[in-house]
């Protein structure tokens, strides 16, 4: 049977998704030929929007629809504390929990041989100006605890070293409701290795 | 943290893809964020290209890019033999196995209570129509072994009673490479009641 080629076109751009394989491409581009055109213009349309309305803030490297986002404009923000996350999903999960009231710095991704992603590509310059600029006083590493994010936050660390700044990392250990059985070797590890009095 | 709203629209798009949940759709949104412009460009054309360039065939339901369906315009396939499926990605996977070589007819769904899908909506009238002007010999019922697929199933059967022509369905029982202790018990007591002298 002759494939669809306009078909097969949106297949490849389904593909791109984050843990999407051709597979489930191929069953979402038929769920979308089945949708009601209006849907389909307005999926399209919402694509183009995110690229039209959406800027990463200069100052934090955030994506907002605002010249400035919103926690970079906020006063009542502690000035002396940086958090640095990959992206900006890691700021929502952040926000989300409520508990930390400092400012956040954005990389856009983690060093990666494997994907080629450098320093150059990385937002880390201007987190180092930034921590010149302004009054920082402590810099806390929340890259995702795997090989990149280990190697992003050693070398960001480095960086720091001489900046008469505290240069910390998220406490690695047990998930919270996790069960002692499920733990991988290297989180018990780090569990053991970090235990604390009580 | 405030909402991105073109954020918000392209997930709510998202989530309305098969098997993608909120949390799913905002990691693609995320993910489409980070993509360069052309690709997104690309991907919002090719949604637009399925509305424009694939319509369903007049005399089968496929989906195509032509007037006709390839397979309703080759003559060399045996016309005495219907093979109805509940949509074209069945089609595809039968012609993927390539010993059907009868026609096919696409009924564009099956009937659903839950979601209001009635027999209107579906292509059985043009079905029968079918039937009735061709040379057919065999409907074979190709609805997925479902509450819906089966309801439809025995429903065409009964309208197809009384006009000569065999109708069947297809097998059921155990799945090549599949192991018993995984086979559910409906399956199970159908493979027993379908067992065959070897």
């Amino acid at each position: 049977m002759k494939e669809l080629k306009s078909l097969e076109r949106l297949i490849d751009s389904l593909a791109k998704l984050p843990s999407v394989g051709r597979k489930s491409a191929e069953r979402m581009a038929y769920a979308l030929l089945d949708m009601p055109e209006e849907d389909i213009k307005e999926f399209s349309d919402s694509l183009l929007g995110i690229k039209i309305h959406i800027k990463k803030c200069p100052v934090c490297g955030i994506y907002t629809e605002d010249d400035i986002c919103e926690i970079c404009k906020d006063s009542s923000r502690d000035d002396e504390s940086l958090l640095v996350v990959s992206s900006t999903k890691d700021v929502v999960a952040f926000e989300k929990m409520g508990k930390y009231h400092g400012k956040h710095h954005v990389l856009g991704g983690v060093l990666s041989a494997t994907q080629g992603v450098s320093v150059d590509n990385l937002n880390i310059d201007s987190l180092i100006k930034r921590t010149e600029r302004a009054n920082t006083k402590e810099v806390i590493l929340a890259t995702n605890p795997t090989i990149e994010g280990e190697t992003t936050a050693l070398y960001i660390a480095k960086l720091l070293e001489d900046k008469n700044i505290v240069v910390s990392r998220l406490a690695y250990g047990l998930p919270m409701g996790g069960h002692l059985d499920y733990a991988d070797s290297l989180t018990l590890n780090r569990a053991l290795e970090g235990r604390r009095k009580v």
